[in-house]
């Protein structure tokens, strides 16, 4: 019989994360100050976020850092994840690739974000901070950090995106569950939110919001920081956990990955399953391919621009160096709610400049029609971004059999869709649609960054 | 680092399932043509079941019985589930009691059910048997039977209790992402149906309505079989494949389990987890205690009659010599929907006759505290079912440390409750009660039965 799931052992599982950094030969440009528009220091961040984050996010030397054996010990309850054979969807396709994927939709949250999460939580606990606040799209970050922070005893407060808190209820009440306070984004609770909506009143929210909201809060609660779920290089760094095990897994299965396919919305899961391969090819030896799968309603990298933006909607977060559709820029209300967001991380921005990555923008009907198809052939309903992904996927099965070639295809399963199934009921009746997004606003957008 | 998580390589996934009766002293009395009273031959039950099946139901000599090679494939994409050591909730529990649970929820469907659903859909396949129906009653079934369908391409008819239909329309979209036709029950399709709905014409919907009308549905459908996913003997041998895994896992942690505790409805989860250890206490080898959490509001194991019943409300199933609270039994509407059904599978009814394993009835409310004790330690939110056996073990761990006696307890966590958000939802609002069932109730219910 052939073998399906590849696991590591768990004294296999990595001790340190991979921080791509520091073998970059471009690295990024440095993030400002909004105010004195000077490169940041670590201590500039200190307001923000625990400390040791801060210097992991400027960190541009060491190429590996150590995992907290706490956080390790954590990781246990479900890394390593399973590489998997998805011989059913090859079968389905008729093509000749080799397609795996890493599932990190076992953990017990549902998605790869508790990769991250639990080590923010970390480092904040042991720092002696005992509130935490954040922001949520979809809701796989905020189901994550409220776990965490129930692990390490942190009292958690979470800015849901409006939209999502709607769509979704069952992650609001996973939070709940983990004893977290869910909080719909915008919200009267802050400057932030109460401009909005005052401006736009039926405002459904996004990312953007969401985290100037979260910042606010933890400015102005004592004992409290901030932490993010993806866009960040700590949270990149992180993430790398990922990309780590799968390297030893596909050795395991004496494959090399040809292609690395990942949906797109900050960057963190792309980060992920990328890096470790990416280091390969910086260092010369292999030439994979990567291919960072966006929703085409919210296409920061295919249609964005290089450029300073902010991270957030009212301008709290440092000038960013990335590929950006505007820090105004109002997605479409497609159920990937995990992509609805304006930027790129700047790594990975610095990468996609540098053509060492390429990115594709999914439509969402075709998004949900490769969703299915995977549900179908492989028995996991996707997440709704997880679903970009695997449309990507199939596009690159799909050339491997019109060439002829056999090609072999790795991509992240971030998460699992069995808290989304309202947007597969509404695909299913079909209730979805595609959402067309002119140059114009685009354009619009885009004019009023600091810097090109 | 200590060891967290057990699991099996592929190759030492069981390949074959444990058939209990063949090591029972007293073997089950036989099942009874409900016309002629006379005790059931396999090719009785061919009208209703794959002939492969039938003969598994009744199969009294064989000790194990071969898992095809099929199936042995598709268990490969969620099996070995891991073994888990629940330090997390030890901890909480300031308890010498070793935990450990078999985590059946990483299934691609949440669940269990797979194990049998695989098992069915193939036979059903390999007959040439076209069309399959079952019933369903919080889902978790026939989310599972949806993807066996598809997997082994049968069009599939699900008939789920109104109540879990309405309680958890998530569960009725994976279904329907799997490509099966969702029914909710008591519906207008069959002839059992119409008539509990003139009887009575606001009724939730149970277990026993739903098998009437699949079954009835099956009959009537050329090259069509009914299945189910609990009670019959069949099942509990296709779920032996759990309680055979965690026997070499318990081994793998240098331990073996004091007590075995899994959630009760008709015996699927129990059954599976407990029968290969049972086996050593049937041969004298171990003396384990065996729990089955039953709910209070469904005690059929606690509180009901031994008797031939009939599997279903309208009675078209043959009788069944078993503990039941009557056929007719309508089960308060608590959200542990996979748990409201009137009887005890024949197997386990002897078992518990013959004081081989005992049973405990448990709250609704204890059961969601239990739940969110064990989702904040371990990080997984338990179905509703499963978070009665966890109420079940953390008394016997309690017990433990109030004896002060270092115990071994295994539970099986049977599914995730990811899909019944809003029974956890009503939990944290206050708004969900226990039901209190009055002795008088019972003994109307079961004045009807056949024999005693």
């Amino acid at each position: 019989m052939k073998t399906k799931r590849f696991f590591l052992p768990e004294s296999e599982i990595p001790a340190a994360w991979y921080n791509i950094v520091a073998d970059m030969k471009n690295k990024p440009l440095p993030m400002l100050h909004p105010g004195t528009k000077q490169a940041l220091h670590p201590e500039d961040l200190y307001p923000i976020f625990a400390q040791e984050l801060c210097h992991q996010e400027l960190n541009q030397t060491d190429r590996f850092i150590e995992i907290p054996e706490e956080v390790r010990e954590l990781y246990k309850n479900y890394r390593s994840t399973p590489l998997v054979r998805a011989y059913g969807l090859e079968k389905a396709l008729d093509t000749p690739a080799h397609i795996y994927f890493k599932n990190e939709s076992v953990s017990p949250v549902g998605s790869h974000k508790l990769n991250s999460a639990l080590a923010q939580a970390y480092y904040c606990k042991k720092e002696g901070i005992t509130n935490i606040t954040t922001e949520t799209g979809a809701g796989q970050w905020g189901a994550a950090l409220s776990y965490a922070a129930k692990a390490f005893g942190l009292e958690l407060a979470v800015y849901m995106v409006k939209v999502s808190y709607e769509q979704k209820p069952y992650r609001r009440s996973i939070m709940q569950t983990f004893g977290a306070l869910v909080i719909p984004s915008p919200s009267m609770s802050t400057k932030a939110g109460r401009k909005i909506l005052t401006d736009h009143p039926n405002y459904q929210g996004s990312l953007g919001t969401a985290i100037s909201e979260a910042i606010e809060l933890a400015m102005q609660t004592p004992n409290c920081k901030y932490t993010l779920g993806s866009v960040l290089n700590h949270v990149m760094l992180h993430q790398t956990v990922i990309g780590l095990e799968a390297e030893k897994q596909m050795a395991m299965a004496g494959e090399y990955p040809d292609v690395v396919v990942a949906c797109f919305g900050g960057g963190s899961n792309f980060s992920g399953i990328s890096f470790p391969f990416l280091r390969h090819k910086l260092s010369g030896e292999k030439n994979t391919r990567f291919v960072a799968a966006e929703p085409a309603s919210c296409p920061k990298l295919t249609r964005g621009v290089f450029g300073y933006d902010f991270g957030d909607e009212a301008g709290y977060t440092p000038l960013l160096p990335m590929f950006t559709l505007g820090h105004n820029f109002s997605p479409a209300h497609i159920h990937a709610g995990g992509l609805r967001y304006h930027g790129a991380g700047t790594i990975v921005s610095q990468l996609f400049k540098d053509n060492l990555m390429e990115a594709v923008g999914i439509k969402q009907l075709d998004s949900f029609r490769a969703g299915i198809l995977f549900s179908q052939t492989e028995g996991i309903i996707p997440a709704p971004e997880s679903c970009h992904a695997i449309a990507a996927t199939i596009q690159e099965a799909l050339k491997a059999k019109e060439e002829g070639t056999r090609k072999t295809i790795l991509f992240n399963l971030s998460g699992h869709g069995l808290i989304d199934m309202t947007a597969f009921d509404a695909y299913l009746s079909g209730d979805l649609y595609n959402y067309e997004l002119s140059d114009e606003v685009i354009k619009e957008n885009v004019r009023q960054l600091e810097l090109k």
